[in-house]
């Protein structure tokens, strides 16, 4: 996407309480997809490369500086007297700009770089406007503020509460967002009051301003009404996750994925998906998750931070972690972990098995019920297994340890030092044997059992 | 919920077949969120404080029997001869009693305690009716008996099949939940015939009896059509389970919780949950579920009379068992089962492991794969480890049996005696080394398998 | 069925390339219910008995040449010029048979047998015409050819693209579907030209054709518009998939099954249900599940070729894999798999365990994460475990070995050799005690955690 002629700075407004979402997380955290609302905001916005950034915080002020770690300048609004008088808080920030300024709301994240790219535009088509608004025509208008236009000028803006019978049939509505000249933002910003029944600065008054300026003001129409939706409850993060989710999943599908029951598969925001891809009901991707063509991935399948190579099968009942890198053909099979682990070309990890800070040569057969024991108590330490070797089931490889290329390890051994190549280690005591004994256990057993009173 | 003026008794018809729902069980034991549907109404009722319980059985009086253990007085309906019948078997389990009289059915079972008790009160209000009949206006009323009213004056009841073109023209339809004081209800019920199609004593006759002695019988009307939704199959079941489900969801995301996708997430009737708790996709409650406040419940995870402490991390795929206590900020990971047992605060059981009949100090480190051998056979025996104890991966610990503070289990150990506070026990055998070994086994068996046919 | 009186063929069309799919896999490979489309639509077809089956390949012929196995005549079309062309390829295979030609679609596979059936009666009913056609009324019929059809006499037959308004407002499609008599169909087929936009030659001309010769063609609708609907994309397919399973599982309830959450069930296109099964949230059936009377199986399972008689209860997270037969009563735990493995009736495998090629005894218990080792990395071996036997927890039973009638295995043994009935085995080496060695770990890791930089 190529950035308009002038300059960008992009305000984001963060300051509400979000008193519906009941939480302690800052309202714009909350995630959609794996992602906090206001990282996939500034994703979409990066796009259009803006010079500045300026988030308007109130409440919750810290998370936001630590979520944002030096990327935006923190404008800090307390009181929160409106969004025009949040929206003067960046004053400060953006002295020295001169160029467009895009007003973006923290809980409304899923606004397109391409309808905020039209925005921007726009300011610089016909007639010059120095706002531009974002409108949107909902299935049911009830609540929102009005745009009354002609064609795309707007001759006023109206909240719904102190609209008239008439204005009300206007079904054009206002999502909030608006692109400003820097030059004429806060000298409208400044001309607004608050003689309102809230007691509050809105920033839709610029609008009118400017119309009764006789400045030409336009509108611009979204053609995806979602895009604009608000999240200020749980119950509408879920609907949002719910959209996201639909979207994708339905991408997965054009691109050559079988989703045999798409509405159980949920994606983060980053997975990435091969070609003739076949998921089965109930998986969930955590974000960065990249997987090859012609992989198979079974029911109930956990993935996060891996990796995925062409042909392999994973689960059902996988679980991926971070650092998980299954090589061609391999195969993890059901109730495996897999940690910052990389499984070898054509290796097996069919069931029952924790591999943790390991390396699996190629073709090697990992028996169920193998732990690999990364963790002392204090420090993780590795294990690594040659090409071809057999780790026989219930085995504990008790890391640092080495297992050589064609080595075997004896079912039920704890091995605590290095298997050379193509040895066997066994780790048993002696089968002893006692005869007759568990029928003389059954025997007392079954006495004591029918002498318990009750 | 204060009651109202006089005694109540209330009398629950469960004598059907349920011949839909091809089951053994009777119709009104099959459960709804975890328990069953008469527990759900008599939990309803229960809010009215009635002085006598009755339900008119039929088929499957044993099975009623044993799950009201003496809370209803049962009365028994041989043959089966229609509704009003029903209730005329109640009548020596009424003797003696004067009061209001509430009339349920033990298959419908979500209508709520304020409907219930506006019933009542209505049988005290206006007119003084000796009958108020709860009325509802479905979508599509087509197979229901209609109410023919002059404001809230019932001025006659019809079967959908008797009634006329003009009558089906007539919205509000009767659900055959009334309320009737005890003098009258018997008086009119020994009025009613059967000389109709099928041969039945209906309920319903008693208000066109009364109305005909020209008395005010009234009509209430519920605004939410789903209380009085009949289930009859198992599809209906389903149905009512769906939108129980929906509604709980709700509810829980209102309160704080995040549910990434509402739909997948499944709670009993008396799940708790703190607020700042997410839950992933995927989730199921069973009975006996407390989560406190800021808990993460991953996905895949299956929860049953467990309590969650504040802090805590569940899966995903965690089994919590009932008598699981998982104490503030402790994690259980995934594939792990909890069962009557205890982790301490900051402890952690993080893949492959049973805890059962156990009590786990804190900050204690259960590694992979460990087991407590809790069972012999015959009796179950309790596992204590203390305090900052480090269980090495893949270890059974053989109970009874305590690890004390502090102390270590080598990975891979069955500790079958107590360990001493700070004690490293291993019971390991000698690493056995056999090199070459693996290579000679490697060849014959190459040799083996090309020699076998096919 | 009894078949119609005349011999019959069946001519598939499969020759289409597929592309929206994206796949590799020929479009009529790709499964709906654990079944490729093929299947499902051969399997319709043989409830008519068709003498002759044909099915007209282009690209991937190989993939479907191995997928029928002899079972229909290849017929190869190359290049492909239109379904009228498509069906002339089978000329050949088709050499000599007189009677009824039904032809079908590869992706269209979820025609009834029944409206198969009534196509070839009508061909053999009144005015016997020489071609019936298959209509359907769709919801949305923009896209689709239309028959103007006076009666059940087809008038004529147009492409979307070429009909008038007039024609545009007729409701009634062309869903492709033909039974023709065979001495018309290549009589027909020769006399198509290909003189229109795309240069094809269409099947749907034989109608026209045969009308201007004043012959009655007749058309039969369907009244379910679903079983005509072609499968072109992923997305196609999963809608396929959905319908499928919502018939499945409306059809399980009816039969006396409980589904908690029925939408989150999923079923094989051989499921076999008992009644009183209950299933909860998220279960998958593949292929070859059969379960008897009162079953309960719980949430997150995922069944395969699994055989499971009455009174068992099954997960939450089991595994059952191909050959998996869970006798009467018995019982299968969370993370828990079975593969080729019996479970005895009472026998109980509750918790982390894999039993692979085994055979488990009457009421023996399997304690938690024990092993079958089956798999020496060359052959699979068998392991016999007696009635009443117990298996300590976290055993490796390395096979192949017996493990006699009430015998014990010590929890951690790893068993090579058999353990006669009424036996004691434990193989496990001293318990090693070394006081205050924890103490003295910790104080040193401690200390060397502390000087770690950073």
């Amino acid at each position: 996407m190529t950035s308009a002629a002038a300059p960008l700075a992009i305000v984001i407004l963060a300051a509400g309480k979000g008193t519906r979402m009941k939480s302690d997380l800052h309202k714009v955290l909350h995630p959609v997809a794996g992602r906090p609302m206001l990282e996939h905001l500034l994703a979409s916005a990066a796009e259009l490369a803006p010079q500045r950034q300026v988030v308007v915080a109130g409440h919750g002020r810290e998370q936001l500086e630590k979520a944002l770690g030096g990327r935006a300048i923190i404008a800090l609004q307390e009181p929160q007297l409106g969004t025009g008088h949040a929206v003067l808080q960046a004053r400060e920030a953006l002295r020295g700009f001169e160029g467009d300024v895009l007003i973006l709301y923290g809980d409304v994240p899923f606004v397109r770089a391409d309808t905020m790219q039209a925005m921007i535009q726009r300011l610089h088509g016909t007639e010059e406007p120095p706002i531009v608004v974002l409108g949107f025509e909902p299935e049911d208008p009830l609540q929102y503020g009005r745009i009354v236009a002609d064609g795309d000028r707007i001759t006023w803006m109206v909240e719904h509460k102190d609209a008239t019978t008439e204005q009300r049939l206007v079904n054009l509505c206002n999502s909030g967002l608006m692109a400003v000249r820097s030059q004429d933002l806060f000298a409208l910003l400044d001309r607004v009051g608050n003689e309102n029944a809230q007691g509050e600065y809105y920033l839709t008054d610029i609008v009118n301003i400017a119309s009764m300026d006789n400045r030409y003001c336009a509108v611009i129409v979204t053609n995806e009404a979602d895009e604009v939706a608000g999240i200020n409850s749980r119950g509408e993060l879920a609907q949002a996750e719910a959209r996201w989710q639909k979207r994708r999943r339905e991408q997965a599908m054009v691109d050559g994925a079988t989703l045999i029951a798409p509405e159980t598969v949920w994606f983060a925001w980053d997975t990435k998906l091969g070609r003739d891809v076949t998921i089965e009901p109930n998986v969930v991707f955590g974000p960065g998750v990249t997987v090859a063509d012609d992989v198979s991935i079974h029911a109930f399948s956990h993935l996060e931070g891996a990796t995925i190579e062409s042909g392999v099968s994973v689960g059902p009942y996988a679980r991926l972690r971070p650092g998980a890198l299954l090589k061609k053909g391999s195969r993890v099979g059901n109730f495996v972990e897999i940690k910052k682990a990389v499984l070898g070309e054509g290796a097996k990890a069919n069931h029952l098995t924790y591999l943790g800070d390991a390396e699996v040569g190629r073709d090697a057969n990992i028996g169920a019920g193998t732990i690999t024991c990364n963790y002392d108590g204090y420090f993780k330490h590795q294990t690594v297994i040659g090409d071809r070797a057999f780790i026989g089931s219930n085995s504990a490889l008790i890391a640092p340890v080495r297992i050589g290329t064609d080595a075997i390890v004896a079912a039920g051994s704890a091995v605590s030092r290095d298997v050379a190549d193509g040895e066997l280690r066994l780790v048993r005591a002696e089968q002893l044997v006692k005869p007759g004994w568990a029928d003389s256990f059954h025997d007392a057993m079954k006495k004591k059992k029918a002498d318990k009173p009750g």
